[in-house]
């Protein structure tokens, strides 16, 4: 028990909190301090997670976090801190394939993009052009928008400009009595919109998360989908940001060797306080062991390891799965459960062509009520910057969450997914070889089902093969879920501040995206963790992150105050935009 | 520690499985054994809770299951068991209010029931009348069915007369190369419905646990809820027979006092085995307290009861909570998991008056995809036997299942419901007491919402309003859900038989309605429990219950053999049922 490693600082979770916390730390408190990153499984990356597929080495499948929006330059807009980072790393980025780019009057621009709903299909520029063609028995005040500029116009009909104000001015609206953060926003969702109105938002949008009954303070403002937002993403894949912090961390200078730094396949059992007053923590750990991407415990005595400071950069479901007198303090207790954990699923399939080209789409997602729910046109080979000259292409053949996850949870298992080879692969490929080797092994009847509901929701009566496929299911343990979304009632903008530090007393700290801001984004996991390093490890803010840029949003006082009177800075113009964006033309 | 009570048998849980268990082993056994009942609450029932609202005392507000299908004199079908224990306990029991008595062409038959779906209004009868009013894009084929019978027709297309085989020859029965219980529901239903088909069957059936992606094997022949199934319920609340049980048994002659033997408030926190040769398992429970209906534990030491044989009549979830070395046995960790705990919700409204006879309505339900998504007509206190003379009525507001739990679970809190006292209540209310206070206090808003989409549904302008209310969320511990259903891939026949006795050489038995082959249902809770002491106590089949009724399904081999070619007693007579039934006249 004596031979124990001795930490200065132990962090737990191998994601993008987590590598962002121990690079940070050993580069700034410098070479005498002992750091040291477990994570549970074989892989760092946490929720980011890039997958080549054979024959597709610049066209990344992302089972996991995908994109990120750029920051303008003199602004404070789009995810700094994630931006900013990937600068400072030097890691090449590119355009994420949204289709925006496009003039709205260009033949292939998203616009095109088909959207199967109802048995109906029609493209996105129906929503304005061709409303009669959407089926779904709205409200004269309803029809003429997307899902996402629905969601706008409701934002303004209750407070115009709602997403301009700061969160603690955000927590004192009141509407229909009552302050927006008590609201789950389907229940407010519910006295503004019909029926027909929700169900077109959940089914068009494409995210169930999106419309889901979460809290509707961060749900009503969150209009980060609309059509024209900007999104960017690694060349190498989004992994490689926690994959370089990580590795970079391990050949900082410092006292403990490399192997001790970052240590891999190491589940923690539980936290306890001791005795010792220089080092009060013990941290248990039992050792894994992974095969093709899944993770057992070994069976061998657990081993400890002593900390003076605990950073557990994990999400809620990894959380409640450690042990810790930590876990007993009532506000701690209480406040882990603000959050929902949402599960989601991502399946990709590689073809030799992109056979949506000759179908007038280039870019972005089209969108169905199917399972499938959305398919993404991810790129081809030869497009990409130094690509190599193939068709070959991936498709995001569904991105789905929440209430059709057990569809396809139900085609696991089976016979697994063979594909083949394609002449223009580099390098031999046996048999078993084309479709990787992962924790979730897909299934034959998996890509067969998807296929059929892509080649549905094209119209097309058959489809080329795919040669291979990959899919992950965020919804097992450790993670529980794809991401977070904070709970109507509690007071998200408190909780954010103390979770980070839930316990006076104790020198532990919970980082990463579930209990942030920016939930579902690596900015809001980013921006927790360096707010937490700012401001109880007392770092100086990195010289590569704008001044102006804020972390976390303000706290309201303990005891919301009542809504000041709506005011805007200038309103005949913010009232000019948002009656002519709520006009469409269409008659009562 | 010496004076921990000695037990022959310990029994956790007090609902239907439970209190039948005490009842039966201390009647059967015999006054020298020492059987104790512990419950984790005040309260008997588990998930059978029967309310009766101020001025309702004969139209009872079941918040939990609230009825049973009769079983025929010389047959085998309906839940004969909770029939016949009904029968033998000398439970009054009436008909559950379905409205399907009238004849078909009867106005006020529940044929005339609205449905209100995407924004349309129909009645039932629309279905098969008028199937261009039902606002679906269904496929030919699927038009002129309510819900019920386009499954039945489902059914019928994959294999005539599946719900006349049994259970290990639906095992064997294979479609598009696979058995239908490695599939889920949805998973099927996607390859034999459009998907308009499938979210027809799920809004217009009123349960999305109907088609969720359960096992395909139990769910395809799961045709009990036509519109023509007769359903009974006890004039005292479904609760009677629990709360009958548990008084029994504590009375029976035996050498244990009344109170040891319920013990109410106890929560099991562990289940050890210990050296004892005559009491092998030592258990421990934490006293509780109930305020209001909440159970929290009480801050004092835990107490110990050792038993030669433990039975635990505990759903998933309340296993889940419990520790025990029984739960590192391989087959018992894999398949405690083989079940989905789905939640659900029930709210009640009590008016002055059945405001919906106005309208041509009169028992049964309404359906929408409003989150109420079921209205039942529950009956007016004059029109029950005995009944006092007043037109105090109830409706279930709301029963809803799964998707739209969130929606009501966001209108917790914020102010109490206060209700008023009408007229007609015999004894004086003060402010605050026509509203039950219970575990889950119905708040105004929800109160609110509810008649307002309970409006919407009727096409009225103002209705009157309730006087007062009681709801129910089913998805708290230590529940967990409302009910339980078979996850796909599972060999639910052989789970059925071995969970009842899951670990080989432990007396520790598992009994409910969780693992059973009546989910849903008390009947279910009852066959495992009466199996059990029947396989494993050696009691007797009692008396009152008739001899061919066969408890459990049988078990399938352990290797499932390869399909029987399909058979039919009566082949011409099947294929004209199924023809006929199939025949709408609706051309393709």
């Amino acid at each position: 028990m004596s031979q124990a490693l001795q930490l200065d600082v132990a962090i737990v979770g191998g994601g993008a909190s987590g590598t962002y916390s121990a690079w940070r730390l050993q580069e700034a408190l410098g070479n005498n301090k002992r750091i040291a990153l477990f994570e549970y499984g074989d892989r760092i990356g946490g929720r980011l997670f890039s997958i080549n597929l054979p024959g597709l080495p610049n066209v990344v499948a992302e089972v996991g976090g995908m994109r990120y929006m750029p920051s303008a330059d003199h602004d404070t807009s789009g995810h700094v801190l994630v931006d900013k980072l990937v600068q400072h790393l030097d890691l090449p980025s590119k355009d994420f394939p949204m289709g925006n780019e496009q003039p709205k009057d260009h033949p292939v621009g998203a616009q095109n993009n088909l959207f199967y709903l109802r048995g109906q299909r029609f493209r996105m520029r129906d929503f304005t052009e061709a409303p009669d063609k959407i089926p779904y028995n709205l409200a004269w005040s309803e029809r003429g928008f997307g899902p996402e500029d629905l969601q706008v116009k409701v934002m303004n009909s209750i407070y115009p400009g709602f997403d301009q104000l700061s969160l603690p001015q955000q927590m004192q609206v009141q509407v229909f009595g009552k302050e927006i953060w008590r609201y789950g926003f389907w229940d407010l969702l519910y006295r503004v919109l019909s029926n027909e109105g929700y169900q077109f938002m959940k089914d068009a949008g494409g995210y169930e998360a999106n419309v889901a009954n979460a809290n509707a303070v961060t749900q009503l403002p969150a209009t980060e989908y609309s059509d024209t937002t900007q999104f960017l993403t690694l060349k190498k894949g989004f992994q490689s940001l926690p994959l370089t912090l990580a590795e970079t961390f391990a050949k900082l200078p410092g006292v403990l060797r490399q192997e001790q730094r970052v240590q891999m396949n190491q589940r923690l059992v539980s936290v306890d306080y001791s005795d010792d007053q220089e080092y009060p923590y013990r941290l248990h750990f039992q050792r894994t062991r992974t095969v093709n991407g899944s993770t057992t415990d070994v069976d061998e005595p657990q081993t400890a390891v002593q900390a003076r400071q605990v950073i557990l950069a994990m999400p809620r479901r990894a959380l409640e799965l450690v042990e810790s007198p930590l876990f007993n303090d009532a506000w701690l207790k209480h406040n882990l459960g603000s959050v929902l954990v949402q599960s989601a699923f991502k399946l990709f399939l590689a073809y030799e062509q992109p056979w949506w080209r000759a179908l007038g789409l280039v870019a972005g997602r089209s969108v169905t009520d199917l399972p499938v729910r959305q398919v993404y046109y991810m790129g081809t080979e030869c497009e990409q910057e130094h690509g190599e000259p193939t068709l070959n292409s991936l498709l995001m053949a569904s991105y789905n969450d929440i209430g059709t996850v057990p569809f396809w949870k139900g085609l696991e298992g089976g016979e697994d997914f063979q594909g083949y080879a394609p002449n223009n692969l580099k390098g031999a490929y046996g048999i078993n070889e084309v479709v990787p080797r992962t924790q979730f092994q897909v299934s034959d009847e998996m890509v067969r089902i998807a296929q059929r509901q892509v080649t549905q929701v094209h119209d097309q009566v058959e489809l080329p093969a795919p040669y291979s496929a990959v899919y992950h299911a965020w919804d097992a343990d450790p993670y529980g879920g794809g991401w977070h979304e904070w709970k109507a009632n509690y007071r998200l903008d408190l909780i954010i501040h103390k979770m980070r530090h839930p316990v006076d007393d104790q020198a532990i700290y919970i980082v990463g995206e579930a209990y942030s801001y920016g939930q579902g984004w690596v900015e809001g996991a980013l921006t927790v963790a360096e707010s937490t390093l700012q401001d109880f490890f007392k770092l100086s803010r990195p010289s590569w992150l704008p001044e102006q840029y804020q972390l976390l949003p303000d706290q309201g006082p303990a005891e919301i105050e009542p809504p000041t009177p709506m005011a805007c800075k200038d309103c005949a113009k913010t009232l000019e935009q948002v009656t002519e964006f709520a006009y469409t033309g269409i008659q009562p």
